[in-house]
């Protein structure tokens, strides 16, 4: 069957939601014919407002509506220590925890070459600035363990030690997940749990 | 962490749709924050036109730009025989299979007392009218084998008989699925299997 035109359009308008293809678009679009006048609206309402205030927060590239975000401009958090993550969801993992009280620093991003992305593309520079703060105590990245992980964090380290060597420089632990077998455990992993074993 | 309010807003707005938890509305909507603002205005355009524009065919039931439907408004398609379904998306089931080239009635849900769905919330009166046509040789009933596909189908079957006793009515046919086997088939199915043979 051919869609009514406007229908057919909103299908391949919803594709661009992430993991949506034919067959989900077309029970997003039957379900928003059917919403009423007033869920439309705020439906619509909150797509253009998310979409106009919500901006990157200057000093850590996190999502915010101010010109800082809610984690740089609270008081009660340890503006000593800065978590460097990949992407803002690597934020939103962390905070679920409610377990890290300091700061973070989205890169939006790792150095990849060799997809094109290289240290000028990512948010790096304003690192650097935050770097010149004499109370940074700490700087903990939480890259992911990949090629492209191991490359930002080996660039970052250096770089953080040239910029300011009073600085201790960590990255988080890489080994068994809570509740996971070490006999199902890929090689990687448990190379990765010897390696950074801990006296008990 | 507490989003900012724009964003926990479209949060909120996106579990709308179905099947939408927190999770996957989170993903959407930071996806939707990455948008360029062309996409978003597509976007919002798509949703509105789409609600705006598309009711239902005043014939049958079905989407339609117009007052009647694609389908209706097709002539080279078989004006004799109408197949009456529970919604819209069994009218797009069928047709992706291009093997159907009569019209349709979109019932728009089935007859279930226990839900508080009677007779009148369907669109059950506008076929009645249907019925006088003269042209009109067989309505195949395609509800699901359900207690309340089965109630409606009884119903209709006993008001077409009423109205127009000329009209053969049928049902579609319940048995093994194509590629089905008989020994994973549940009771029921064979049943229906057996009580629906067809001499070779």
């Amino acid at each position: 069957m051919i869609y009514p035109k406007p229908l057919q359009e909103l299908i391949d308008s919803l594709k661009v939601l992430p993991g949506v293809g034919n067959k989900t678009s077309e029970r997003y679009a039957l379900k928003i014919l059917e919403l009423s006048d007033d869920e439309i609206n705020d439906l619509i309402v909150s797509i253009n407002d998310a979409h106009k205030k919500i901006r990157h927060c200057e000093r850590c590239g996190n999502l915010s509506e101010e010109a800082l975000c809610s984690i740089c401009s609270d008081d009660n958090r340890d503006q000593a220590i800065i978590c460097v993550v990949e992407s803002i969801t690597d934020v939103i993992a962390m905070e679920k925890t409610e377990n890290y009280h300091g700061l973070y620093h989205v890169l939006n991003g790792l150095i990849a070459p060799a997809k094109g992305i290289l240290v000028d593309d990512l948010n790096i520079e304003s690192l650097k600035i935050r770097l010149l703060n004499d109370n940074l105590k700490e700087i903990v990245i939480a890259t992911n363990l990949t090629i492209e992980g191991d490359t930002t964090s080996l660039y970052l380290s250096k770089m953080i030690s040239v910029e300011n060597s009073n600085i201790l420089v960590s990255r988080i632990a890489h080994g068994l997940p809570v509740g996971g077998h070490l006999d199902y455990a890929d090689d990687l992993t448990i190379i990765k749990a010897i390696e950074g074993r801990v006296k008990i």
